[in-house]
């Protein structure tokens, strides 16, 4: 298979994760006999540094002509004082936006090696294996207006939705469901939004098409409550952007693993974006102290959902799974006991594995 | 000190724990001399069954000529297919808007006693002590339009607040940090939302006037992990109407003593509205095994912020921690020693300790 990648390491530990996922695929590619072909532009603070905003034209213009896009993460102090225009943030939503990345994945599991960590009760979330799926490009982060009025003595943001919209993100969850544990709880606000209670019709509708999916409500304070007092009831959730932005990164401290959380940001036709969870950590960057498996985890989601390379993916997954059971783990894992190594070892491990 | 308070014992375990309440009030008044009347009016499902409405307009005219007004719960299966005007949770809005209500203050308080019930690992919860001051009468759940459009293709709500709105509950937010441990957490969204900047604008603002407050911003993603990841490093937390739901349910599931919460909604002259954090529990309701304690603590949050009786409120609060250090406990707690009893020996217990 020949696909072409774009990647944009951006700033902070993004550049030294990148490099990780790009062995890995290289690995993979010679043993499966793949052509993966890369090009790396620049996003966030660094394209600001280069070329005056967080998003240049020839970034988005390669993204479209690829088949799949990894990021690595973006922002740090350097640009945090800029004008909001300017903000490295900014990038993000405008790629997202610009490649009509509508369904965000964001899978969360328990590694039982790992739930030392975890700020739960070990009974508790062992065993967790939750899929968040958001909505990414509408919804209070786009609609308008968005703007101060009456000379700056009031403000307005808009959620708006269109009924294609939601459809499309709810179809995307069942069919997410589907290949899980069949299970989808759609989160909402439908004792108070209007947006919430087209949701819920919504939902309600289209789980006549997915006969074997079961589906539960839930309002999005009831399920700020649940993530904690029971993440094991959970496969997919289903929700709106702003509310998938809240859950998404309440759920991503449970299991004691950020730095070990993947995700995805899909449009209809299979195009994604991949990138870790976790942020641009400046506070270690260019220490060689990065834990790769976030970003190696997303190129192994980008296997799967953008070029359908199941195996592929699952082998890169359970290598990962093993070598944290045979002791291995960056720093950030704050182990007890086992080996510590760094960026550049863990990625040998790894590719060694494969 | 006399006072007119309108009791609002509403659905399920609401009569049972209201009655609680006013036995501990009526024996406050005893000890120090005050005279508090009580008038009880209908909400929620209770009002939809005698008076066809959430919210009988002599409910709220009651509550408006009250010096205070204590409320059960509302809720419960029996109304849960009503059209959504005729919901219970209606009640609810409708009262906080009639009354002007735009402060909901929710303390959440680790009780050393009752960690094993936390779903944290008890060294991480322990000594929580932390206030959320969420806007309760604007944003989202308030603003026009809030519709379906174009044929019901598209629905829209809105975020819409004046900075006159944004400044008094900064202002209260504040005003509870200069009470308490002074550090105040003012949580937003404004990489994204305008309504955001301005509120951050307006917390940098006020600041000024209270110099011995530290303030941190924070986004409202990274504030649902921090509220699990190191809740102790909170004091007051200020955020919107949408945010400050999500994120005090998400708090009052930590320290494992939901059935211990109570919450007070203010107005701008002091008169309140005073609840429990949780709900009308219809599967125990009429079994005498409700909790009251959450009841009870919100009349203490009453006697403190509506009425100035502080030294009142104080004797409430000590004796309820002291008879959870005794042993005693309701079935909700779930402990795994002490003495388990119901909703009236609990009562009593208070009231003679008092
Ligand atoms: C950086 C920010 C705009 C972004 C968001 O809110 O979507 C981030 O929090 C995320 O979840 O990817
Ligand atoms: C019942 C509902 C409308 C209400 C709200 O969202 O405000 C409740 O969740 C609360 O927090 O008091």
């Amino acid at each position: 298979m020949k696909k072409h990648i774009v990647l944009l390491p951006g700033d902070g530990i993004g550049t030294e994760v990148m490099e990780a996922a790009k062995e890995v695929l290289t690995t993979i590619a010679d043993e499966f006999n793949h052509s993966f072909s890369y090009e790396v532009h620049d996003i966030g603070g660094v394209a600001i540094d280069f070329h005056g905003t967080p998003l240049p034209k020839q970034t988005v213009e390669a993204c479209n002509n690829a088949d799949a896009v990894l990021l690595g993460a973006v922002g740090g102090p350097k640009w945090d004082q800029l004008p909001s225009h300017l903000r490295p943030e900014k990038g993000l939503l405008g790629i997202r936006k610009a490649l009509d990345l509508f369904a965000n994945l964001r899978p969360v599991k328990s590694f039982d090696h790992l739930l030392h960590a975890s700020p739960l009760k070990e009974e508790l979330v062992k065993g967790s294996d939750l899929l968040i799926v958001r909505e990414l490009t509408g919804g209070l982060y786009f609609g308008t207006p968005s703007e101060r009025q009456q000379n700056g003595q009031s403000v307005v943001d808009t959620l708006f939705y269109t009924r294609q919209e939601i459809e499309r993100i709810v179809d995307k969850a069942f069919q997410c469901a589907q290949t899980r544990r069949k299970h989808l709880t759609s989160v909402d606000k439908a004792n108070v939004l209007e947006s919430s209670k087209l949701w819920r019709e919504i939902v309600e509708e289209k789980k006549q098409q997915y006969p074997e999916v079961t589906v539960e409500h839930l309002l999005v304070d009831a399920a700020a409550m649940k993530l904690i007092t029971n993440p094991t009831q959970f496969d997919v959730i289903v929700t709106e952007n702003m509310f998938g932005d809240i859950l998404s990164d309440e759920a991503s401290v449970l299991t004691g693993s950020l730095g070990m959380l993947p995700s995805a940001s899909l449009r209809e036709d299979g195009v994604g974006l991949y990138e870790p969870v976790h942020g641009s950590a400046p506070d270690i960057a260019g220490q060689g102290k990065a834990n790769p498996i976030a970003m190696i985890l997303s190129s192994a989601m980008m296997l799967r959902h953008s070029f359908g390379l199941d195996e592929e993916a699952r082998l890169i997954e359970e290598t990962v799974e093993s070598i944290l059971n045979a002791g291995f783990h960056t720093a950030d894992l704050n182990m007890k006991s086992g080996q510590q190594i760094g960026t550049v070892e863990m990625t040998q491990l790894i590719v060694e594995s494969i």
